[in-house]
């Protein structure tokens, strides 16, 4: 079965994250640990830039779970620049044992999921799972350079510069992960990558279904479920697909890519990236459940898993989507006040 | 603790190995499963040719292990080429729920240690672990066209063609999975992609010390302890720095990559490539492990974390190993006589 009930149940103890000055102005700013005001973290090329922001982020996650580096089993993350290198460079810099994967942007529920298997089967006590985006790194690796100036056809969605990253733990805290879902690989043949909201959608249907079938819930049992970066039309996709199978995706539906940005930001159908999903869940997602506010949430993150080479070569783009489902649980407050990994960061 | 003792040790069902024609021709010729005498297979780009080798690939190892594919659980792989694409678009022909890896050439001895710890957890009963890579997508991706006609520097390695997987399940057969180790990051400044063979040398060292550290045995407790893809001059600078180490690395030591060719091949310091020791593993260990000629095996695959960029903007190479212990338990004979995956691939 592609769902695995966590039978200990392994806490989310906290997470940070970190963001860039434009998702800093969006409707979740309050929720952030950190906004960047200059998104090139003083390096000297947006992937040096990509690569700090992630170790801020690791070690700001493992601080904020009052945890030092050497308390941690491993670390498990993975990003979209090619051969992963932010993740295997921050795990160079932590020297901690390195978990590497990919799964495009569905990364962060893949390495929350992964890493809660670990806690959850006594493997061990504390690991750091994690991911993040650039979007200008992004930009130049996926699409074109950002000299170039070029225009967004209205289906586009915008990389986020940011990312996040919990610390999955046996000490307990507010919320506990009861249950996750490895996706299936679905392709519908969109092979558009200005559309990749389209591209998605099937996947992250078939991973709710899947989830919601396997534990026994509905979808009014949560108070929210939220699909990555399916964007604004791609989420309209999911709850038509949704529909088809008498699943009513309702008002507690939402998706972080539509959450992202405020509304005058021209992004077109909203935030994408695997910084997306995972600067939610460690901002938004973790005050709400650790303030007892939602008691049950599914995060599912989305990936699209063409590269540049396969859209070349006309092939289609393949869908996946992991879904990690969180509760509740009341046993003690867990956020002190936000704290800064280094002292370097607070200029950043 | 960086290694897992796996408490049920998990069987490793059966494996599956295809090899290209200049493989084939190398000194673990009668151990691989097929050996391909096109290596496009028939396919338009390298890019597909490495696709469909992977899906048969796994394929074949669910045949070869007397199950079909609905009986997979889940599918653990990932690949060199950018995006993983080869693992996910064989993935989406599989529709079987995808863990999505990456260590570059480490990425075997990374899929049977996550897909071990499944299994060995009760949260699956069988999954398939593989991977491969091809010579001209390795080349053109990392290197130069091969229209070019580039000379090599007499320390480079030659990415192979092939590759093989395994499915590790709770039915029984001749070899147990008994204990893992996931590396840590290591980087000792080496800068030459031309040179990736001294770039590992030092996390293979790391990963092997605490491996054996961990499950209490030295070095002479193994048949075999084997390197993914140091080839001939990061053998030696194994052997050097574990010499410094106190652990001595004796004629119970090898490298797949230096196994692979012949002398007579120009392939300098020997065969590379995350299907290198996929390959080596599915053949010829399997063959010895399940005929009882090895009683242990350590399989240490080796990966180097660079991409393009990094390199060109200066970074030196990362190194990782993650490390998996076999063990000979002699439950009854699985080696059933090699049997094609699809009719097409007899002509392959």
């Amino acid at each position: 079965m592609q769902t695995i009930k966590l039978k200990n149940k392994p806490y989310l103890l906290n997470g940070y994250s970190i963001v860039g000055p434009m998702e800093g102005k969006g409707p979740l700013k309050d929720y952030f640990d950190y906004i960047l005001k200059d998104d090139t973290l003083k390096e000297k090329t947006f992937e040096k830039s990509e690569r700090k922001l992630l170790q801020d982020i690791i070690v700001g996650a493992i601080d904020k779970a009052n945890l030092k580096v050497s308390d941690i089993d491993f670390f498990f993350g993975g990003d979209l620049l090619n051969q992963i290198v932010s993740s295997s460079y921050t795990a160079r810099e932590l020297e901690l044992p390195f978990i590497g994967l990919y799964s495009a942007c569905a990364t962060m529920a893949e390495s929350i999921a992964l890493a809660s298997i670990f806690v959850d089967n006594g493997l061990a006590n504390n690991v750091v799972a994690g991911t993040c985006t650039h979007f200008s790194s992004a930009e130049r690796q996926y699409r074109f350079p950002l000299e170039l100036g070029n225009q967004r056809p209205p289906t586009a969605q915008w990389t986020i510069t940011g990312g996040g990253a919990s610390v999955i733990s046996n000490n307990p805290s507010n919320i506990r992960v009861v249950a996750v879902t490895f996706g299936r690989v679905v392709d519908f043949g969109i092979g558009d990558v200005n559309n990749m909201g389209a591209a998605m959608a099937p996947a992250a249907c078939d991973t709710i279904r899947e989830h919601m079938k396997n534990v026994g819930r509905s979808s009014s049992d949560y108070d929210l479920i939220l699909t990555g970066d399916l964007g604004k039309l791609g989420s309209e996709i999911l709850i038509d697909l949704m529909e088809r199978e008498k699943f009513i995706l309702g008002k507690n539906y939402s998706d972080c890519g539509c959450m992202m940005y405020d509304k005058t930001e021209r992004v077109f159908m909203g935030g994408s990236g695997a910084g997306c999903s995972a600067s939610v869940l460690n901002s938004y997602i973790l005050k709400k459940l650790s303030a007892g506010e939602f008691k049950r949430v599914l995060l599912v993150s989305t990936g699209a898993l063409m590269s540049t080479t396969t859209s070349q070569q006309g092939d289609t783009i393949p869908g996946i989507a992991h879904a990690v489902e969180l509760e509740y649980v009341g046993n003690k407050p867990v956020n002190k006040s936000v704290t800064f990994a280094k002292g370097e960061k607070k200029d950043g």
